[in-house]
């Protein structure tokens, strides 16, 4: 039993390692993160050679044990995906940008057309691709996203205060005709281009 | 001359079916809006096949001569798409909850990670493919929607204060650890299922 190993693939990661920080046994905990999923549950979601290529996140690599680590590594590597390095409270903010606050926009954008639109069925002719992509995500699953809201409460706020504002800047310029206001506003956003391709 | 025809493909159609609602070539106008696009402009983004089994909205059908009418549902269904009759009103109202929307909240999410997250290289590696999906849109081009925002202004607005007003509702739940809140939240954002596949 010694050598047992618990590999945990959570979506945040500060709770926890501090939770067994001081456990006995935290050597046998490896915490990672593999940075791929849809918003399908269960075994029936599952795809083949989904990780390959994709990068798994490693948290708080020295507070377990080099065989245990080793193993893991090896895992990950043999299923195709890269590893990164990362302390769990720096995994938890950026998980927050990248992630969590990709969810939470596509539930509330699925929420305000289903509240908005009455008619289904102009929602089911007229919605494009553009849509689909924007509110995919809001066919997630709450047994999941509730916990990692809460857990990474206040990265998650940060960010969506954040949202919210630019959301706001928005529609401040919509509503007074300000068209070089949005002209710069959304040629700052264009610059995501530089990270996503 | 007499037989020219003018078919108009852009994103919003009130404004300008009331513009040219009493010139006297009216007839030879007719007003569309295939429902396809990426977040690429000009001819490099053309792809080959891209209307195939798409929607196209036919505005105020009533103002269009008959043989305008008939040479453009020809053309549209030629190229594999299938046609829908709307108001130019309702036309507005409809894409700014399946269309418009979707810009703006890929846009602000754009801007929202670019203000907080300082890392390029975090973001990087970790953005997934949830990421990716939900902020594709940002790279959309602003001279094509600056106009299209100002010009359905009212739509927008109205959309766009509800999304902030269902974000703000995620915000609140999360920051007062309202895990059933935030549970019934996500439960009503699944029920966009029965709209996107």
């Amino acid at each position: 039993m010694d050598q047992q190993i618990v590999v945990d693939l959570g979506s945040t990661k500060s709770q926890l390692t501090e939770a067994v920080a001081n456990h006995p046994k935290r050597g046998r905990y490896v915490a990672t993160h593999p940075m791929w999923g849809t918003e399908y549950s269960g075994p029936a979601a599952a795809v083949r050679g989904a990780y390959e290529n994709k990068a798994v996140i490693i948290c708080n690599e020295g507070e377990s044990d080099l065989d245990a680590l080793e193993w893991t590594k090896y895992m990950y590597k043999k299923i195709g995906m890269h590893l990164l390095s990362m302390e769990a409270k720096a995994h938890d903010l950026h998980a927050a940008y990248v992630s969590h606050i990709s969810h939470i926009t596509s539930f509330a954008l699925a929420n305000t057309v289903l509240e908005k639109e009455k008619e289904d069925n102009a929602i089911f002719e007229m919605a494009s691709a553009g849509f689909e992509s924007t509110v995919r995500l809001a066919k997630s699953n709450p047994a999941m996203w509730v916990p990692i809201f809460l857990q990474n409460k206040v990265n998650v706020l940060d960010v969506l205060n954040e949202h919210i504002e630019q959301l706001t800047k928005f529609r401040d310029s919509i509503r007074d005709d300000k068209g070089t206001d949005l002209q710069n506003l959304i040629e700052h956003a264009n610059k995501i281009r530089r990270i996503i391709k």
